[in-house]
């Protein structure tokens, strides 16, 4: 991308920080949407902008006033647990929210609009048989976009990124441990961590090689296509939980049980496209763990 | 049904008024729920309730004040034309609106809940291809519907009624050739109506008998089944236009076009199920076309 305007959605986010800090370091003009003022702190070249995407008027006056070139869409609610509280939020955020944006943005349809799902989406059968509400949202969103993009032939983009890891405020398996690591350093926590299922495997993409991808995918991605973004290794909890072990300064105890693997998940991600467009991740896996660690060490472990 | 409450959704419109006058008719507490105040006619024994359905907050109240035994929810938007205009409308009143009364719902799993479907919805693939937004916000209902219940195990079930017609304030086919003929009669109108397909076929039902079948599957339908709602008799829009002009008082000038049938409609629509169940249309085809030349006759053209 040349100096063009970039809007990005759940700017204070974990991925939407990294997102900011890179766009911004190449030169773009990053309009950061948060939703509540002073959620992010000031990055160079960043211009915060306060909006409810769930609110039609606003998202209007947003694009109407930024005319974007670029939209990265990460803006969304992402916690499996919380969705089964309230679903209905999950849905208004991830489905309404979405189609809001694309609905604002059929006046610029020279955006090149990437919308960002999830692995943890599920087949559409009949019946439909989703495992939680989460997942629900996810699929929806997606079928609605791709469906949306038939209708209006605006130039919009998927991505499916696997679980993203790195430095930053994740709530991810990786950063879970090292949160309990750092407060285990710092004499705060003396109890064990749980891992239920040592031999669930994931795979693991760095949030920083996500965002190549995101930004090859804004300027080369073919219009209606979905793009996994994985690393292509398995690894199993067991196996990251003893890797962070190794970092920590202190013994760490943990607690791993024999739970089933989760069925329903892809198991086989590839992210064939993207590797053909010349993207493979860069950050090697130990490097990102010792970020994670590096982080939470610097900017210490709120709320506990 | 027994003596007990019903909440209708949509209440104001052709199907709901029709639906309050029946169950108020059988003895049920029929509570009516309309967006703006005074939008529906007095029915003795129904009770109105202004709630706009996309306002969660409203949609607690009223369920939480009525608990309802049924509900039937008929709210909703449907027209094609105005779905391109302001598609955004139609996800937030087909796909979110129900969300939000399945949401509230589940603080009274005990409701038999029916939610009234489309046949136009289009079979979902990769990449999903709607014919139109309405067709996709009736889709992505219908689907996050039984998603919902896969979820939640609230007791839901879903009718997909063909081309409802009979007399009342329908937009149908059936009422536009009707408003016409009565214009034409009262000397307002003197333009030749115009159809674009005479081969092109629908199925229809009388609404009066597509209440009949709401009222069984309310009672002994089951929960995550989709009943079709036909007569199983496929008409053609020239044989229906010649119908109804064979029942006006002047001469009626027809224009009929021949452009290809929209191959993307279902055809094969049948009623099995409710079949099974006892039901099947009652009111003769021809008694329908006079009911609602009687209905237009008595009540006047509004609006022309």
């Amino acid at each position: 991308m040349k100096e063009q305007t970039l809007l990005i959605t759940g700017a204070n986010g974990f991925t939407g920080r990294h997102a900011c800090d890179y766009f911004a370091t190449k030169g773009i003009r990053v309009i950061a949407v948060i939703r509540r003022p002073d959620s992010l702190p000031p990055i160079a070249g960043v211009e915060p902008w306060v909006c409810d995407l769930t609110v039609k008027d606003e998202v209007q006056t947003l694009v109407h006033h930024v005319r974007p070139d670029f939209v990265l869409h990460l803006a969304g609610k992402n916690s499996v647990p919380e969705s089964w509280i309230d679903p209905l939020l999950y849905m208004e955020n991830n489905i309404l929210a979405t189609l809001t944006l694309l609905d604002a943005l059929r006046s610029h349809p020279e955006s090149h609009i990437l919308i960002v799902s999830s692995r943890l989406k599920f087949t559409l059968a009949t019946p439909p048989r989703p495992p939680h509400p989460y997942s629900l949202s996810k699929t929806l969103e997606e079928c609605a976009v791709l469906s949306w993009r038939e209708l209006f032939q605006q130039h919009i983009l998927l991505a499916e990124p696997s679980n993203l890891m790195g430095p930053g405020p994740s709530t991810g398996i990786c950063a879970l441990l090292a949160r309990h690591i750092v407060n285990s350093e710092q004499g705060k926590d003396m109890n064990s961590f749980r891992i239920s299922s040592r031999y669930d495997t994931r795979d693991f993409v760095d949030v920083r090689d996500a965002i190549l991808a995101y930004d090859l995918i804004l300027e080369k991605g073919e219009s209606g296509r979905v793009y996994p973004i994985c690393s292509g290794v398995k690894r199993s909890l067991g196996d990251i939980a003893t890797s962070m072990v190794e970092l920590a300064k202190v013994p760490i105890l943990l607690e791993m049980g024999h739970a089933p693997q989760s069925s329903w998940i892809d198991d086989e991600c590839q992210s064939k496209d993207l590797y053909d467009m010349g993207w493979k991740p860069q950050i090697p896996w130990e490097q990102s763990l010792l970020d994670i660690m590096e982080y939470f060490r610097t900017e210490g472990v709120k709320g506990e």
